[in-house]
């Protein structure tokens, strides 16, 4: 039996979990990978934290990435350092030395995937990234080759555990923002700095992996219109739950038909933001620190991957699946097939400006109840083309401000930013008014 | 380019969606395979017959598999005659001069599956499967692949269209079986004899084929416990609504603890029968043909994948998917891997005795209202280890069997076995007791 010798960069969570599965299962491993398995190398800049269920004596641990990057023994390198740099070198390093890479590191992915994608090519070795998209769940090939005859349409993921697990929390349990996010914290469920998070920024990077594989188009990570959930209110989570949606962070994707009306119509919009989705669907289940991914094929229809999105295992997992597969190919003696990436340049799709999307709007202005008021705001969302599908005012009160609820029908979102910024200026208006797009047709 | 030559043996409804990809998005597979895509022959017995949306003049028909077979310039062969014979024969025969095999057809999988595997490996040839199982569902990869660093704890799979489809219209509309039967048929959602389908039988060729997968374990057809949907009424589904559950025709397989307490309990349960779950549970939402399969691994934890199981269309994309994959290595000289499957016979989990499973029980007395009924029912259940949850008992009627439901607590297979022989041997007991067994915890 042949050896395939593998190098270990980081040993946080993730890292600590891959030496784990390999430990409790290394004949179940093996067997499927044809070979024998060897951690060559451990590198990590800490040496001495201890490790829950490692006993770090035993693992070739070094303070060292170039014993892993520079043995010429080590075939598979498993980058789990995170983070842009050195993460970046250590991975171009590796490919130009001829070896292949598994890495779970999507902000770096989607910050310089063309770079490292291109680089893999040139060196006729593989880029793995199962782990980089939705931790567990094997969405990555599922895309790459499961859809391969299919025009991809649309894709909706709930691609990030915390803002889930924190929006479920104050949808269930009537809980503000800031309460949830400081228990997410207390339970690890998120990062003491949260911002990645919180902001979008994360699924972000998720959906440039995404609409790569899915579209066969580059986009630029700050082209990606991105709004995180630290603007959702308790009141805005009552309100959808009374008008038949939930509220969830959307990483979306939709291809338009080239033959629309307008030719700003074509290409792909891709965002990432809160959004309103009717109760009943598929997607409003999903609860917790789960991810799904809903994807839409001309071929095959609606399709949906559940699982975790994060954690020790899952994301370990998801990184075995990776390093298996490539094992197998070297001590087969079979090469790499080229990744069927684009090109850096060459979109398939152009990216249409967030300006010219289309979609149902939920409102919430807070106005002073006095006459004509909501004829006023009535009138600006008309004058911009902009129609009102229901309305909900409750309460009175002459001189506080109170919640004038609206739905739209279907308007523009370049029309909704000029509505919105006149009633803002209107001076029965109090508070700059709450918006969140809906997706998935009527409650 | 390189060009690969792929043959076509049955033009039935998912043949002339593989037609129709292929011709309507020629240029997008081609890219993807990195080869011409030439359909050398198409064969099935039917010349004449009119297929929607194809223009038979422009195909290369033939009535004679054997253009396809011994034509020494086809590399892919699709199989889509369905059923045993020919189609086992032709596909040994295609394996046998080292052509490729993509293949739909589950019954065939589930009956021959280890002698077309074993041939396919003794050739150095790919056998592909993805649209057997779950029709456009990306599973088949997931599984093999996906999950290859787990071990797989549990799969429950809702596999067959057409039993969700008139399950779903049953508790939806409040109809009773044979009249959504009827509709399903009208619709082309159930087949003139629809026996594969109601009866289970497609469920199990379908779970066959994942336990070979999953638990590396070939399960003997005739040894899974298979029930269908026939005799689930519509007074069960609404006293499952009552209960909080749903019924759905699930297919089940779970592995147990070596190490349990009894020696029985080792192995792999696997199982198709209707079944209560919690309505609440994600696959309870699962409604009309859509399927979906609910995977636990040890590293992933809970995964479940959702999707059309049927169609033209999504099965033809799984067909390409298989075929494309096949084809890039073709174009790029890359030996097929052998099918990573256990041998006949070397079963990595033994198969475990329906007698020996442990589950919740629904069941329905139907029983006079005499004094003492209900304290011999429950005595019986007392006496065979049964412990009650709940009863519930509606309306009175001296001499009509009226409807005594229970919930067991978890009890065994062999023992409620037991005491339904004996409860249907009390003169008070009018009929036949119904059954269902419960999954997924309270509801």
């Amino acid at each position: 039996m042949s050896e395939v010798r593998i190098g270990l960069l980081g040993l946080g969570t993730v890292g600590g979990g891959v030496v784990k599965l390999l430990e409790s299962r290394r004949a179940l491993l093996e067997e499927r990978a044809g070979c024998r398995l060897t951690l060559a190398a451990v590198a990590d800049t800490d040496l001495t934290r201890p490790r829950e269920g490692l006993d770090l004596r035993r693992l070739p641990m070094t303070a060292d990435a170039a014993r892993v990057l520079d043995d010429p023994s080590v075939q598979i390198v498993i980058e789990l350092i995170g983070g842009l740099e050195p993460a970046r070198s250590f991975i171009l390093r590796a490919l130009a030395a001829g070896k292949h890479v598994v890495t779970a590191n999507k902000a770096l992915l989607a910050h310089h995937g063309a770079e490292l994608y291109d680089e893999a090519r040139r060196r006729g070795v593989t880029l793995a990234f199962e782990a980089a998209v939705a931790g567990g769940i094997p969405l990555i090939r599922a895309v790459k080759e499961g859809l391969a005859a299919n025009r991809i349409r649309s894709v909706f993921g709930i691609v990030n555990g915390t803002s889930n697990y924190i929006l479920s929390k104050m949808t269930g349990e009537g809980l503000d923002f800031s309460t949830v996010l400081k228990e997410a914290q207390a339970h690890g469920y998120a990062e003491a700095d949260p911002t990645l998070d919180v902001e979008g920024l994360d699924s972000a990077h998720k959906l440039q992996i995404l609409v790569t594989l899915a579209f066969r188009t580059f986009v630029d990570l700050k082209d990606i219109h991105t709004e995180g959930i630290t603007r959702v209110g308790q009141q805005d989570i009552a309100y959808a739950s009374e008008l038949g949606y939930r509220i969830k962070l959307l990483a979306i994707a939709k291809a338009s038909d080239r033959g629309g009306e307008r030719a700003e119509d074509a290409g792909v919009e891709v965002r990432v933001h809160p959004t309103m989705i009717p109760a009943a669907s598929p997607m409003a289940a999903v609860s917790g620190v789960f991810n799904a991914v809903f994807i839409t094929g001309d071929a095959v229809g609606d399709l949906m991957f559940y699982g975790r999105g994060a954690g020790q295992l899952p994301t370990a997992s998801a990184i075995w699946s990776d390093a298996l597969e490539i094992a197998r190919r070297i001590a087969h003696g079979v090469p790499a097939l080229a990744l069927e990436l684009p090109q850096a340049g060459a979109a398939a799709l152009p990216l249409r400006p967030m300006d010219t999307i289309r979609c149902c709007y939920y409102l919430r202005v807070m106005a002073r109840d006095r006459p004509g008021v909501l004829s006023r705001v009535a009138g600006i969302l008309g004058d911009n083309d902009i129609s009102i599908a229901s309305v909900i005012q409750k309460g009175r009160a002459a001189e506080e401000a109170v919640p004038v609820v609206m739905m739209s029908h279907e308007a523009r979102e370049r029309d909704m930013r000029v509505a919105l910024a006149a009633i803002d200026r209107l001076p029965d208006v109090a508070a700059a008014t709450t918006m969140i797009r809906v997706e998935g047709g009527p409650a």
